[in-house]
């Protein structure tokens, strides 16, 4: 039996992790030829295939591909149309898998992979086909339901807790009032600004306020609460998130006049929520201001992996490919929490349309009194998912990745 | 004998490693009490100092406080005047100087923090006082004269082709046309952006194209460049340096509508580059863009520390108490490479006046002829200076800093 395992969507420190993981439990259940997508299910409709028994020959090879950042098969923003709508292109994918003699499809991606997989199983199921479709999922965003936390959650969290941690260092060493704005990802959900309350500890004052979309945005209170701190700190350093809100539903960001598109599945591309808010405060206090935009960094700073995303991010790779064995098709690998403390978490299975298309926001109960900060239940869920480091293999002074 | 030594400028990685070279060789030649000044010089007249040999107490401080960035002391950006204009100023700073019996002043800075040691050491000889001044110079910008390179630079070097290298695989793995546009601090010298050329290697494509500030830009080529490139690559990085200027010496980030403030030394503030440029190319490809400002986070990343860096900053600092010790005054200390392969350099010992006030940019010589990117001389005069990493003292998940 062969196996075909692809990646898409945005990048994330831990999808290649889970590619290692999907490799190396397929390889260890004597599957023959472990196949790899170029750039996803978009790829494949090109017949665009790596064998990875070739090119991950050897441990040394998938403990780097650990190491590396995004996606080693290259990915795509490719949406599949359901089958009533697109019936060839669905008898092209299941035949050029039958070509190939794939007996298990997996797909690593967030939410708009798993409605892939979704809908392969179902047109799967409907011609009699025998192929079993696996669902990995990630995303930094960390929004997928049902599973207590998404694959390479962790690693963009712990590196949005370092970077607030250092930035909170720069900007406290002027005796001047200031004002730092860190614009973070996450569209609908605040998971991945939330990790900013991390930063906070016995040798960092953390964030000074963090907003999330979770809760509607006003110009008023963000200045209330900037003019009130400002009384008795110089320097603040703030965190929103890219998608926060105004109560009327509009994007902060679409204040400014900053131009914005539309990606391919119709999302508005978010930017410049930082600029908008840090002209703003310079305009209403008169203080120093920057904004910062974490960008790209945050979902492919490798060289700052969380351990313990890494290391699950492989487990849920090779817990798809169990199920497959097992017969199952339709599901999506999943992390289950036992226990806070000691942290302890166990892959399960779920069908696919309980995780597809649907997003988890930030419980409200998590969010402070005053809706600009985290309580303790953020931190307890959050912390062990940040803990130990995948330290990078340097060569020459750089990490060292693995390419194709 | 007393000791009083002071941070002062814009922070970079290895300022607090300059701290520990200081307080170290001080404690080392018999210094009875070592005192750091507050914020600079401006918190040295308002007699805020703190005693290090009680917040310094032991080795695991020291090592702790060589992998925390930012400035411990707090820093300033205060100007002394000429004394002839000010003297009141400074009659109050040699008083207090003399009130807490220093023998020697140490002042850890940039370009305008040379400045103040050359004042005060003037002064210091006019009024026939003992007080030696020493400059440690520092600078993530690399922009210093006489010294071989700035203790500060090789950190920031480092988390530049890092990131640059992270980068280039998070574009690549879309299967569509895309132009990525990185800025990097540098107002005058494009040394820091240079070190975006550090990425290539067999692992990484490295940026396509690098624009400093030494070469004129013109849109016309900037475009031109760029419309060749994309005939035959998908996804190019560019790194530019936000002092990027245009033949009539307008910066290129004046092009664009953002609004632009001036620091305390007259210096514009510069921002958008990235962002103006990635709008331009938006519109005249229609392709996908992206602008990233590495912005604080290139001053700010102990985590990616360069260990090279860290060892040679303590080094200056200890040059820096010897040459008080050797009864100098009104001068540097600074680095003396004595050979590429094998990397070896020294610390050497100049005049402060040919330190202060003056700038090296990158020589023409070591920029590409097509003023896009950087060759081979560059490239073997930084990678020395990358080499080696100061892992930090995680802690329940983050890197553990120490604060006042």
């Amino acid at each position: 039996m062969n196996v075909v395992v692809g990646q898409s969507g945005g990048p994330t420190v831990a999808i290649n992790a889970s590619l290692a993981g999907v490799y190396q439990a397929a390889i260890q259940a004597g599957a023959n030829k472990v196949y790899g997508m170029r750039n996803g299910i978009f790829g494949l409709l090109q017949e665009r295939l790596v064998l990875l028994n070739e090119t991950l020959s050897n441990d040394e090879k998938i403990e780097l591909l650990k190491r590396t950042p995004a996606c080693y098969l290259g990915s795509c923003r490719y949406k599949l149309k359901t089958a009533d709508k697109s019936e060839e292109e669905y008898k092209k994918i299941f035949a050029i898998l039958e070509k190939y003699d794939i007996g298990c499809f997996f797909y690593i991606g967030g939410n708009d992979s798993m409605d892939t997989v979704d809908k392969l199983s179902a047109y799967g199921q409907k011609i009699g086909s025998k192929i079993r479709f696996v669902g990995v999922p990630k995303t930094i965003d960390n929004d997928l339901m049902v599973t207590d936390h998404t694959p390479g959650y962790g690693s963009a969290a712990k590196f949005v807790a370092t970077v607030i941690k250092e930035l909170v260092r720069d900007t406290e060493i002027y005796d001047i009032k200031a004002v730092t704005i860190v614009e973070i990802m996450g569209r609908n959900s605040g998971w991945l600004t939330a990790a900013a309350a991390l930063a906070k500890g016995e040798d960092c004052h953390g964030a000074d306020m963090i907003f999330l979309p979770e809760i509607p945005f006003t110009m008023e209170n963000f200045f209330a609460k900037i003019s009130a701190r400002l009384q008795t700190k110089n320097n603040l350093v703030i965190a929103v998130s890219e998608g926060v809100k105004l109560p009327d539903g509009r994007y902060v960001c679409e204040l400014a006049s900053c131009g914005q598109g539309e990606d391919v599945f119709g999302h508005k591309q978010l930017t410049g929520t930082a600029l908008f808010l840090a002209g703003e405060c310079a305009k209403r206090f008169g203080v120093k201001t920057r904004a910062i935009e974490l960008s790209t960094l945050q979902r492919a700073s490798s060289h700052l992996a969380s351990l313990t995303d890494i290391d699950e991010s492989c487990k849920v790779g090779a817990a798809a490919v169990k199920a497959a064995l097992e017969g199952k098709s339709g599901v999506a690998a999943t992390f289950v929490r036992t226990s806070d403390k000691p942290y302890h978490c166990e892959t399960g299975i779920v069908a696919i349309e309980e995780i597809a298309n649907r997003e988890k926001t930030v419980p409200v109960e998590w969010i402070c009194e005053d809706g600009a900060g985290l309580n303790e239940e953020y931190i307890t869920y959050a912390k062990p998912l940040i803990q130990g480091e995948l330290t990078p293999y340097f060569v020459d002074g750089l990490p060292k990745h693995l390419i194709l």
